[in-house]
């Protein structure tokens, strides 16, 4: 499988979210041109970006709307769905589980761990939680490859290590502590706190 | 105030979250060289992140935790508490209401806003929600300068634009749907979804 850079793999849901609002709309065709003035990108990167899905583009009508829609769901793997187990369900971790967006990106939630006994088998949004002793060999009987960490950041290394231990391939950290992972181990962090950062700093030189 | 280039400002984060758990564990100084281990960060660009703060760091025992600390929370102007209102408490919005980091972050938020009438008039982990028609008179007369946008994307324009009419000078945008503001408006994205195709894709190519 061809190896996608990460900034067009950054750009593409911002695309999927702009042909989602025009299939509803009742749109059939689009230009390259359109969708880069609705997601905000360079019209070269547009197109740069959409050759990935290999589709061709008639040079009076464009893409077929749903043609690129799920071209691009494939690229990203969207299409199929991923089982995954989530660690630390606090206020984000509860939300996560929540979260119905995932479901339509290839992400399903199986499972929360905690150590906070009063969580241990309850359900939260519909996902059973379990105990953090139990992650090994639920992740392991499960083959499950992906991992959410949602812990307080000090804790977010053991929990990795954890993950590691237990087969995961791919870990989702939604904490700002950096963790470290054997090289074939993927991590993606959403950081909010370095987009807090930029938001507060740039605030405050404008006062 | 001088301007700090936005990757600097990503990464103070991370060394503040390095310096916390160094105080927890009675540290009382720390090297550049250190900082750059436990953050995973170039050496060089730690220093240079640092040279913002203007501290002198000893040649022997590197900066003074405590001083560095609160030197780069004045950075980010997180010593100081700013006041912000949140559209959208579904399962995201509830999450961030309750979630305690941000208040050691400089961000309190004040108030909820949703168009669900189940939800108008709650209280959701101590924070009030109202409609989402009483967002402009209460920002204007509580003059609330940041904006936090959790509704559903296509909803993320809308809100953008009652945000910029009552006054609100940053928009913290938690959709995936790129907003169209005037230039003077400060945005930032947490844009989960970027990070979840980059995960996704990885994960598939490696399959």
């Amino acid at each position: 499988m061809i190896k996608i850079p990460t900034s067009t793999l950054k750009r593409l849901p911002q695309y999927l979210e702009v042909l989602r609002q025009l299939k509803r709309a009742g749109l059939k065709e689009v230009s390259a041109t359109k969708i880069s003035v609705f997601a905000d990108v360079h019209p070269t990167l547009v197109r740069k970006d959409l050759s990935f899905t290999n589709l061709s583009s008639s040079p009076k009508s464009g893409y077929k709307v749903n043609e690129l829609y799920n071209a691009i769901e494939k690229l990203l793997n969207w299409n199929d769905t991923s089982a995954s187990f989530l660690v630390g369900v606090g206020h984000l971790g509860s939300a996560l589980l929540g979260y119905q967006e995932f479901a339509q990106k290839g992400l399903s939630i199986v499972a929360g761990f905690d150590n906070d006994l009063k969580l241990v088998n309850t359900v939260v949004h519909g996902v059973p939680v379990y105990s953090a002793l139990d992650f090994t060999s639920m992740a392991i009987k499960e083959s499950i490859h992906i991992g959410i960490i949602t812990v307080p950041p000090e804790a977010a290394q053991l929990i990795a290590d954890i993950m590691v231990h237990s087969g995961i391939k791919a870990i989702w950290n939604f904490t700002p502590q950096k963790i470290i992972v054997p090289p074939q181990i993927i991590v993606e962090y959403v950081d909010m706190f370095a987009s807090l950062a930029v938001l507060s700093r740039r605030l405050a030189e404008k006062e």
